[in-house]
């Protein structure tokens, strides 16, 4: 295949470097000054809203109908419907949006550009979980407090996750309030209270879940992709020494619950294919999974290469007009567990899972700097602190520092998608 | 005070030893069979229907306002209105369920018998968060695996917490199916997976939350009290060889998530008014709380003595018509924190409380043998089985077995008030 067999959108701007082009068509839930909530889709640096393309009379069939479950301001219903309805949505969108389509008029009026329009969360979150499958993210945090033994003992069994707190979860461009809370002076035994002195980012893919599973029942391996909806990206903004002081014997709460950021545009699992792969190979010696969580095409072709990225703005560099700072470069294929495997094993217990439930992957680092995903690793906990082109330091986040992630997939022969972005500024504590 | 200065109610039933007299009043979710769900209030072995009464004509001003809050099945929204509401609703359902009551022929068509209705969550839980405030439990599970220190330095300064399964909540009744899941089994270095074989049940109050905050504020400590909209009873059922294995480094997870029983009337600050006490007194040499979990008031009345249950029925003590076997007598005086402290330390960081939330105090153990929460404690992980009048003996729960949960409020001179019963009964492994 060469670059020409690409098919092409009659929205300009999707056909350039966009995250959005024709084949990628993630929904969101957006809004224009003083209007309500409603589906669009992004379209290069536009969005299409479905609604009005609903009320054009231009969909029918199950298109019609995966559009009318967007309807009210949350996708939870669409997610619901699973991969039949929102396959026959994108192919109608597909031939809509497509240089040939015929409707170029009546779509032309429904659709806005992104910058005009307010982004927000793409579904009402019933539970979050956030997983811990970055695997070389456990091994870089282990070391620094287990040098010899980085890993647990359960890590290469076990998909490790706990819950997180679903009611601070907000979409990019929301604003971090540095949190308050107590922590262990190095070398005290009493704790003091006060502002968060170690703020951090996580890299994270964020996974919406679809169709649900009744409590008591399983989600076999084999039909987990029927559960995901879709992908985004997540900042699972972390107060390091908060963290430190709490999080024995129950696991990270203060620490993480004051915000966590997602990218606003739900990218599907079809807009994925492309860069779908085989789940890396376990590292000599490394034990099988245990059966429910092994399944044959799952590791032919479950896991992502998605390249992901982290971007710094302090506010002096935004002063000075410098660019942003690189401070990560990494990749999904990091991620130690699949998606289908995660899915698999929260529910086999019989854990309910609901459509617009959330999965966080786990900070997802590569093996080597430059590809840290977390300040903490980079820095190796404030020990190594970041110069940057503005003549500042960084060993945490300082306030008025904006965090930017971004993910990208690259394949030769097919075009190339993104996530679209997912920021965050941090703001004095109050 | 003496008995016959006590407040009589014309439904007979409440004057005996009922859990729910004129004095507690509490709101539940109810529906009868193919009616669709609404509020009503226990009152003796009887619920009024609360939209019954509205539809009447007999509520006006804030407790109408109150009751017309409660539409739609959920609480929610009625918890949000906060205390004031509240109180006005509770004053006027004294005066018409009261021995004086005007209204009695018209109210008596809108009483039902409890045990024709079924009860339901009484609000849609958008966040769960379980506790770990009762000492007696930190200190006889750690014990377990460190005998020498079971308490951690956090301890006494934190009121440790993590963040729990909403999807899973489940009102009394519900059965619980036992989970399967990774275990490892003693000796080995390999996990296998199966049923659950060590399942346990955990004895913790369940507080419903009123008022929210918004993101990136903080409830202080002296303004808590109108962020809680009541109190029930929740049995956190827990999987130990499946938590053993998984629990670190993120605490519990999929040992928990299966299911969490409630209670499901929401007993109220007012009702449970005479039998607030002051916190127990900090052992010498205890802390001082941080400042933000520092209030006079909060130390002076802050605590709760009431007194809780665990009743275990067998399939075979069932049969064999044998009563129901105490587990547990134990009391909420064991919490090392208040409640408005819980509140205090949930919010510090700027975490979004919102009405409807529920928190879990952890398991309220006594200090004694006969005061445990939980068979983990009992049996001392096992080790001494627990023997039955009807011959059999209990390490961990078997399937058929059914725990029942309840909680009494006792003191000279004013009426006693239960919860309710928190039932569920272990049914085999799917």
């Amino acid at each position: 295949m060469n670059q020409t067999a690409i098919a092409r959108s009659w929205v300009e701007h999707a056909n350039g470097h966009s995250d959005f082009p024709l084949q990628n068509l993630p929904l969101g839930i957006f809004s224009r000054p003083d209007e309500a909530r409603r589906c669009g889709v992004a379209i290069g640096d536009a969005i299409l809203d479905l609604e009005a393309v609903l009320a054009a009379g231009l969909f029918d069939g199950e298109a019609k109908a995966a559009v009318e479950a967007t309807r009210g301001g949350a996708l939870n219903a669409y997610f619901a419907l699973g991969s039949k309805a929102r396959v026959a949505l994108r192919e109608r969108l597909l031939a809509l949006l497509g240089e040939h389509s015929e409707h170029q008029d009546v779509l032309q009026a429904a659709l806005y550009q992104a910058s005009e329009c307010q982004l927000h969360l793409p579904a009402k979150v019933g539970d979050y979980t956030d997983f811990y499958v970055g695997i070389n993210h456990a091994n870089n945090v282990g070391k620094l407090f287990r040098p010899d033994n980085p890993l647990l003992p359960n890590y290469k069994y076990v998909p490790i996750a706990y819950h997180g707190r679903a009611s601070t979860l907000r979409p990019s461009g929301t604003d971090v309030r540095r949190p308050k809370g107590q922590t262990l002076p190095a070398g005290q035994s009493e704790p003091t209270f006060g502002p968060c002195a170690r703020l951090d980012y996580e890299l994270e893919l964020g996974i919406w879940i679809g169709q649900g599973n009744a409590m008591g029942d399983s989600i076999a391996i084999g039909d987990a992709a029927e559960h995901v909806a879709g992908y985004c990206l997540l900042n699972d903004w972390s107060a390091r020494d908060i963290q430190a002081w709490e999080y024995q014997p129950l696991g990270p709460f203060l620490s993480k619950s004051f915000i966590t950021s997602l990218s606003p545009w739900v990218v599907t699992a079809e807009a994925l294919a492309p860069f779908r792969c085989a789940q890396p190979a376990r590292p000599e010696g490394d034990p099988q999974p245990l059966s429910y969580l092994q399944d044959k095409r799952d590791q032919a072709n479950g896991a992502f290469d998605i390249e992901l990225e982290v971007l710094l703005i302090t506010e002096r560099m935004r002063e000075q007009g410098l660019p942003a700072h690189r401070l990560t470069l990494s990749n999904s294929l990091s991620m130690y567990w699949t998606v289908a495997q995660m899915v698999a094993h929260h529910s086999v217990n019989g854990c309910q899972l609901q459509p617009g439930d959330l999965f966080g992957s786990g900070t997802l680092s590569g093996a080597k700097p430059g590809s840290y995903g977390s300040l903490l690793e980079i820095t190796e906990g404030g020990k190594q602190p970041i110069e940057l082109a503005s003549g500042e330091v960084r060993k945490f986040l300082e306030d008025g520092d904006e965090i930017i992630l971004r993910a990208r997939c690259h394949r030769e022969g097919v075009a190339s998608i993104g996530f679209g972005e997912c920021r965050g500024t941090i703001i004095a504590a109050n």
